[in-house]
């Protein structure tokens, strides 16, 4: 690669350091601009216009046929003089464009499963691969701390450990064991760093928190994804810190990333972060010092913020006048060239064409889609248990705008066309009751049908246009009419389930005080519908588990579990309370902990954290618990949260089975970065807890020497 | 000092470091705890038991008469054989005890005119002198941030320029030339430092912000204070920023405070701010290692934080066990001791018991009090110039609860009961009319008066329980049945007038729309009531203008007008735009800016900015315009906010007036905090904006070379 680097002039470098568009590019007419595979062919005529003879580092946007990868492949390297093939990125965030399409990382995250999330990110870079692509730009690692924010559904919830080990398993089955395979994917960890904690809840919007919250709880996230799942790319996030952007800001970029953590990849701009260094945060006066800013703080690879003429010439005129120092140019050149090397590009450019079929929506994949809903779904209420309904159940009315339509969330594109609705589901479950519909737009025709059910499941929540990427709430009630219409339902006195698709907490005060059950099934997947039917009816015992503690209001903001001591929970108008709580989830059984030990209560430097306790399910039924361990530094020469999670395991008890859990947590969980700036492991006592909920009540002590 | 301090013991210096109850310990029996004053003596005796002969650092709690000020200091004197006297430390923040009320801090910063600031400062310094007392608790230069806080009431608002100059003003007329007077007292800015955006609005909870914001905008608006006003006090706050406690942050008590700034006064803990230490941020493990620790840290001073022989002896045995340097024990003495020197203590403990009859609730400082509360009267919409009202108005109805009863907000005991009450001011403003009451309590009976009357007067906002220190909110509705009353009374159709005394911006989104005048008086002292008659009559002309966001919900929040360029505003379910924005206010007549000009439109270094605008009083009454200058930098090198306040000045204009406004800004006034964490002023281009409100449009630009 040093080789390659060194027969590299400058332009060629700027090259490997730029995406293209290859739907807006390089490809014929097509109807559909995100998804040019349908109706459009490469067309080498407008490459050689745009691309020349230069090198192309990156194409994207495409979500290309095999062919067409290989038809664009081919190009490039026979039109460089070096021969260096392209990178073919694209989205994937939970389902590859045509492929499967899993559970939303808020849903796959509330399964406290790490294993299936490995599994989900090996399907989807399998079904990506297959059809040339080498990167999709997933996980998103932000801690979801704000509900208003419309990306709480990419994330796997507000914890630094949870998301740290949801990051580290999908990234382990995204890029598997070696990227020069023809089922992996180079993953890219995202949006470094902070992203989750906006202004107001308001994407992209300024972040406020010093180093020390940065690096224990927003970097920690990442940390295993880079360090040891070996993640070859990151995107760098839009937003500033203190008055520094991500993507002009060393520390993060060059000290912490590259130094501290060896990282060996490459940084892209999030779509416009460079740009915004000029438009918004007007910490540059013009693209080239933008551009120059940027790649001299660490990022690699500009992602539509310049046209290509202006990106790359700003690189080579600021190398020539002395403000990009060569070492740093190299330094994304060399990242870029890694990953090419390491996805095995310059050896098998091409992939097998009969791939596709062969991976696409498998029935393994599909049968890791519906296990990751089953796993799920969130039980959140079941007063007088409603929940399971029976089967010989008559009339069942399912009203809602969420009812009859899958919802996906966000970063899916709905393409397969073959979703499973709740009320399909129910259909397939119960097929000798009567369903009805209604979508609730004229509340009295939904309460007349309401009137004449057994049961009404409230098919409701949110859908693009209230959620997603850009869609910020400052009011997180049930959109649209949900509220009335949930009101009018309740004043039939039916029994009422209320199931929920969303993407983030809602303030759902009135329905916990007002209906008996409610299921939380965030969106879960094309399989999403059977999934939610079986939990229904009981043919899945639920045990899904809150990955984002639940709002009473939106002037409670912020709530998450892991604040510091020191907060106060006490306005003059609200316990300060949750709705509920990190870690909350019920099941149709019951489960008791107790005989709480630590193997060794007094520690010396060094010895991890042993820890175990019985789990009891006292129910009647079989029935999976989510065991969560959590911690409190008792004192610390900073102030440190509560209680951190630092555990948990989801394990199947059958009706009466006790089962002795053990958790062993390295000794490096307890590291706090002290007032030096410094990583230590204080001697001291310490505090566990564990239980079912970050409320957790059973607890034990040990003291570290 | 030196010498004296050379002779002290290590008890004697830890004697000076603690603050004694006097109404808890050492009077008679008495019935208001807070009020020792009106019926209780001094008992030797248990002075003699509690105090003993290594002196007393400060009393305080007592509210004394002059007499029994006298009587303690003389015991303490003779009873330390180093003779040292003690001071004296009471609450004062908008009027001492018994004596005037003035405007709460939020409505006299609504004045825009710091001049008001100053006198309140120096009448409220001689009234309390009077007293004995040496030393008042005040100002509060949090910067209110968030609405949902419950102090915001004592803070001068959101903008760290306007609080640095309201600061600066305050300090400077209660120190006034020198403490060694009769009518000065010792200020004290709090809360040291940042305390004013607490996780969630909540009172004391952990604050997130990086240093450059800390500094740029939390410290810069005490350091006119510190540097230029020479308060020789301080309190430390409750609160932590990213893990370090206030009370043990070297970086801002040593450093900054003392280091950059000179700082010789003393630093006293937020009462049980070190206790807090231990309790709630958890960074000490004993009350002796938490005393010790805010000790080294730069604390002066306990209050109430432990038994006084258990800080007394933490002190004492840190010393000896090497764990507290001797050098940070007789910083903390000599800075106690200094203000006891400069206060001419040591010469003149005494106060002339001739002195409050002649010094307290004076004219001259009734009409401080009164032309602060005409000034700070914020018209924030008068839709068909509803008002001014006509005298002529025959049968006016007053509603709501704040109707009759003068609010004067925390910190204010309401002891002299003088206060005039809206009714009363509207009484005596048009004595030929028939005035009615109701507090509203029964809607109907209300819709039944307004019914009857010709304009309708709302007297609406808050009280004490739903606001002040303490009283922190989710909801920041009009509290109670306020808004069903609104509505209610807007449904007679009746012209209506709402005006609110209130602690903090409140959402009045439905009040904004649907009632045609609003007039907003913040707690506006004991003869509010008088004022705001005056202000709907016409004998007042409005000019006071917001000094903090109002949002139109708490899902908007934060909405302070000097957010980062990179704050983005458009929310899919709102606009993003507050209600009413920084620096708004009407008046009964109109005003045009134009002609705005940087004199050196170039500038060199070094050189003030010197722009001129001019102001026309383009209506036909007289009245005062608030002009309020704007500044961008358009590049630097870190993301500054995207206007920031640099400049106001009040003036009256006859009707038909233009006049030529001059402002200079300190070149410093362009530094800001750079990467290298340097204060630097940088080349490049800057916008100015001046006008009414935080929204200005009129502009120019300039140059720095």
């Amino acid at each position: 690669m040093n080789d390659l680097l060194s027969r590299m002039t400058p332009e060629e470098k700027a090259r490997q350091l730029d995406m293209y568009s290859s739907a807006r590019e390089i490809v014929s007419a097509h109807t559909d601009e995100t998804h040019a595979a349908l109706d459009a062919a490469f067309v080498p005529e407008k490459a050689e216009a745009i691309w020349g003879s230069l090198g192309v580092g990156a194409v994207h946007d495409l979500n290309p046929t095999a062919e067409q990868a290989n038809a664009i492949q081919k190009w490039v390297i026979t039109h460089n003089r070096l021969g260096i093939p392209a990178l073919f990125i694209e989205e994937g965030l939970h389902g590859y464009d045509t492929g499967t399409v899993f559970p939303a990382p808020i849903g796959l995250a509330g399964t406290w499963d790490p294993q299936v999330a490995r599994e989900t990110g090996a399907a989807i870079a399998a079904e990506a691969r297959s059809h040339g692509v080498d990167m999709i730009l997933a996980p998103v690692l932000d801690l979801a701390r704000d509900p208003r924010w419309g990306r709480v559904e990419e994330d796997f919830g507000e914890d630094t450990y949870l998301t740290g080990q949801f990051g580290l398993a999908y990234v382990q089955g995204m890029q598997g064991d070696s990227l020069a395979s023809d089922h992996t994917a180079v993953a890219e960890p995202k949006h470094f760093v902070g992203h989750g904690s906006p202004d107001g809840g308001e994407n992209t919007s300024p972040v406020h928190m010093g180093e020390r919250e940065l690096r224990t709880q927003m970097l920690a996230a990442f940390e295993p994804a880079f360090r040891e799942g070996h993640a070859m790319a990151t995107m760098v996030a839009y937003h500033e810190i203190d008055g520094i952007p991500m993507t002009a800001d060393p520390l993060v970029l060059k000290q912490i990333l590259r130094g501290e953590w060896d990282f060996s990849g490459f940084a892209l701009s999030d779509l416009g972060a460079i740009r915004r260094l000029y438009e918004d945060h007007r910490v540059a006066s013009s693209p080239q010092a933008a551009t120059c800013l940027a790649i001299r703080s660490g990022v690699d690879m500009q992602f539509y913020d310049f046209d290509h003429a202006v990106f790359e010439k700003a690189l080579v005129d600021c190398i020539k006048a002395g403000t990009l120092p060569p070492a740093d140019l190299d330094r994304a050149v060399r990242g870029v060239l890694r990953v090419k090397f390491m996805l095995g590009l310059f050896d098998h450019p091409f992939v097998d064409t009969t791939l596709t079929s062969r991976t696409e929506r498998t029935s393994a994949h599909l049968t890791v889609s519906l296990r990751s809903a089953r796993e799920s779904m969130t039980l959140l209420k079941n007063d007088g248990n409603l929940l399971p309904l029976t089967k010989t159940t008559k009339h069942i009315a399912v009203i809602g705008p969420n009812g009859k339509i899958a919802r996906y969330g966000d970063y899916e594109r709905e393409t397969n066309g073959k979703h499973i609705s709740m009320f399909e589901g129910i259909q397939a479950e119960v097929p000798d009751a009567t369903v009805t519909f209604d979508e609730g737009k004229d509340i009295s025709a939904a309460v007349a049908m309401a009137r004449q059910a057994d049961v009404v499941i409230l098919g409701m929540g949110e859908w693009q246009g209230v959620e997603g990427e850009g869609f910020d709430r400052t009011n997180l009630d049930l959109p649209g009419n949900q509220e009335p219409l949930l009101e009018a339902i309740v004043a039939t006195g039916k029994p009422i389930v209320l199931v929920l698709e969303n993407g983030r907490p809602l303030t759902i005060h009135w329905a916990a005080q007002h209906v008996p059950a409610i299921l939380e099934c965030w969106y879960p997947g094309e399989l999403g519908g059977q999934a939610i039917a079986e939990t229904l009816f009981g043919d899945n015992n639920p045990a899904g588990h809150l990955t984002a503690t639940f709002p009473k209001s939106t002037g409670q903001l912020p709530v998450y579990y892991n604040s510091d001591p020191s907060r106060v929970h006490k306005y003059v108008d609200d316990d300060g309370k949750p709705l509920f709580p990190f870690g909350w989830g019920l099941s149709y059984t019951t489960f008791r902990y107790d005989r709480m030990t630590a193997t060794q209560p007094t520690l010396k430097n060094g010895q991890n954290i042993n820890v175990t306790l019985e789990v009891t399910n006292t129910g009647s039924r079989d029935g999976d618990d989510v065991v969560q361990l959590y911690l409190r530094r008792d004192f610390s020469s900073v102030e440190t949260p509560e209680r951190e999670l630092k555990g948990f395991t989801r394990v199947h008890l059958k009706a009466g089975e006790t089962r002795t859990i053990s958790f062993e947590v390295p000794q490096q969980q307890l590291q706090i970065w002290n007032t030096e700036n410094k990583w230590v492991v204080e001697p001291g006592s310490y505090t566990l807890w564990a239980g079912g909920s970050s409320e957790a009540a059973l607890k034990t002590t040990l003291q570290l020497k």
